[in-house]
């Protein structure tokens, strides 16, 4: 029989799913297609960049998971480290690929299969943010590349997508309501998300 | 203007939403039924006891909160304390009391602006764990007024709710599917939930 999946997912308000009128944002709806039952855990906190993760990911992560089960761990941010605040960027870059790279060591060491999530544009943060996300982005994919943790890329998908478009500026000017999430779980679910749910964990 | 509310949701499994298909429990559903947008947090984690839930409420609230927001907690456990493991029972009732108690207080400290849940009844546990969960619950209860802390029951009446009782016992005896957490969801919504949200915070 195999073993139970626990999963915590772990960043920002997209993993929170804000805006999102039912309440369960992309996470919820990814869950909701998989065939397999999963013990899922929503650990997503607006604002919060790679740091704010890397500060409280081992100790509320730690709670969540069970010996002997298979726990695995989703990580997605980026869209709050490539802010600009007062002329210059929330986290560098560099920075933000060390706090992914550490998160990844430690899973590896805990052996919690993991799977990052690349972070969504933020549509009124302008060009600029666009440029620096997707860049980061391609970084990250480098890096997970590397470390053969699956990555799935988001930002240029949903900068280029009316429905998540069209929520966004009805919204707040980041998060998408129901669609723009729908769409997101898409990317998700056609990526390879349910190769990585069969794929037994360590 | 109203200041931004922001809930965190600490509790168990019933917090959590396990067996829901639509992987948003009691939680979302009462959410997306609040014309007030709520910022939220799900700390629901299976298993846990008072005893859990206490011991990582404070690290686990206090990156949800934001200074100057309208924070509040909802607190939901005891259905997990009053279960029977080798012959007595995993959390004696007074310790439970002690520490909602003690969660409450700080809360208090804090400003956060709290509300009880009661626990939900486990099905498959029999007659002795329901009685004793009823009788927790009323403890809560009479604890809360002292308070001055809302406190919403809901054992007996999803006990004789025949469709959290049919989902439960077609799940896994604990668990309800969607149409029991919709029921939940009623019982919180009729309660004070609405006079909760619309009142001012500390």
């Amino acid at each position: 029989m195999s073993r139970d999946i626990r999963i915590s997912f772990i960043g920002d308000s997209f993993v929170q799913g804000i805006g999102d009128p039912e309440h369960r944002g992309w996470v919820g709806r990814v869950l909701q297609a998989t065939p397999r039952n999963v013990t899922a855990f929503n650990l997503g906190i607006r604002r919060n960049s790679s740091e704010d993760v890397l500060r409280r990911c081992w100790q509320e992560v730690e709670p969540r998971t069970l010996p002997g089960a298979d726990n695995r761990l989703v990580i997605s941010f980026g869209s709050n480290d490539t802010i600009e605040e007062d002329g210059k960027v929330r986290i560098d870059p560099a920075r933000c690929l060390d706090n992914l790279a550490s998160i990844l060591d430690e899973s590896e060491q805990r052996a919690m299969t993991a799977l990052v999530v690349g972070p969504p544009p933020v549509i009124d943060a302008g060009e600029g943010h666009l440029r620096r996300t997707s860049k980061l982005a391609d970084e990250m994919a480098a890096l997970c590349r590397q470390r053969q943790v699956p990555f799935i890329a988001t930002t240029q998908g949903l900068a280029s997508d009316p429905t998540w478009t069209r929520e966004v500026m009805a919204g707040d000017g980041a998060h998408p309501g129901s669609g723009g999430y729908t769409k997101l779980t898409d990317i998700v679910l056609t990526s390879l998300w349910h190769e990585w749910i069969a794929h037994p964990g360590h």
